[in-house]
């Protein structure tokens, strides 16, 4: 649980009372690949910090999967709409590998946000930083070219993300067509 | 101010004190309508409670306006990434019609949610509203058609929003074309 620790002592500074008491709320568990974490149409009734492990958010439009937020090592993921409003989820997380991770649950957040100014901050950077994270998507998806793009997601993303995700997936992220994304591919491959 | 203390009460539940301290860090201005408050490259110093009136948030594409947010009477907004980062805004901030505002500077802020958990929580609840919007209105441009996206707005915006928005700007914000948005307006007056 170290990497945890180091992440919330980045962002929010905790004591080591706070943090034991933080802690003892944490169930860690593990995931097979390819394991539906949240289903649509189900509540996201927890935040999971990725100990070791890849794992996705998508949804299915026309019977066609649509990747919206890939997340590794060190990093938060969950149907973040549905986990702080508690409405059914629009988006399914799945895990693309096996996957450890530590589970913090609406409820437990909730509490900690009421006894403790520094979860209300930490909430905040976490609600921050996902808007950046769908802003800055929504607007590249919009004004950048299909080549930008793929450029733009290997030197941002997570070099595990970058790595191992399967390229039909990413392509479905970027709004690319797989044959798109193969052909960039070997452009860059070759140049 | 009374609209602002009311909306702040039902989220945050200022004390007489805490308001007060508040009150007095908040600085009051009148912009006549098509006044650029934030201008695409500087940096959002301040977000704007909307006391009265109509505000938008864009960007040129292309020579283009690109409308992404509107706002109106008990509302906030700022160019909010550029915001909450302090980094060069990628949006204007324009008044639509003459508006009177409450400006919170970043400053402000910051020394609010250092000193005052409610106003952490504030910080929070605002971040995560915005993220609710974007990703709203991003999964609506990318799954709904064009006539069900505009009944979608009319149903879900403030009538003020609907009604006083030029049309074409309400068509860019929507991602449709403007014809096509005459097109629509014409078949539900018939319908």
């Amino acid at each position: 649980m170290n990497n945890l620790k180091k992440i919330l002592n980045n962002l929010v500074q905790l004591s080591a009372v706070e943090w034991n008491n933080f802690k003892e709320k944490i169930v860690t568990q593990e995931y097979k690949s390819n394991t539906t974490i949240i289903k649509e149409g189900n509540i996201a009734n927890s935040i999971y910090f990725i100990e070791k492990g890849l794992l996705r958010t998508y949804y299915l439009q026309n019977g066609k999967e649509i990747n919206t937020y890939f997340a590794c090592d060190g990093q938060f993921i969950t149907s973040y709409a549905s986990f702080i409003i508690q409405t059914p989820a629009l988006e399914n997380l799945e895990t693309i590998e096996n996957s450890i991770v530590h589970t913090i649950s609406f409820t437990t957040l909730t509490e900690l946000y009421r006894i403790d100014s520094k979860f209300e901050k930490l909430g905040r950077m976490l609600a921050e930083k996902n808007y950046l994270c769908v802003i800055d998507r929504t607007r590249k998806m919009q004004t950048l070219t299909a080549k930008q793009k793929y450029l733009d997601f290997i030197e941002t993303y997570h070099k595990k993300i970058v790595q191992s995700v399967p390229q039909h997936q990413i392509a479905s992220y970027l709004g690319i067509a797989p044959e798109t994304l193969s052909r960039i591919r070997k452009q860059i491959s070759i140049s």
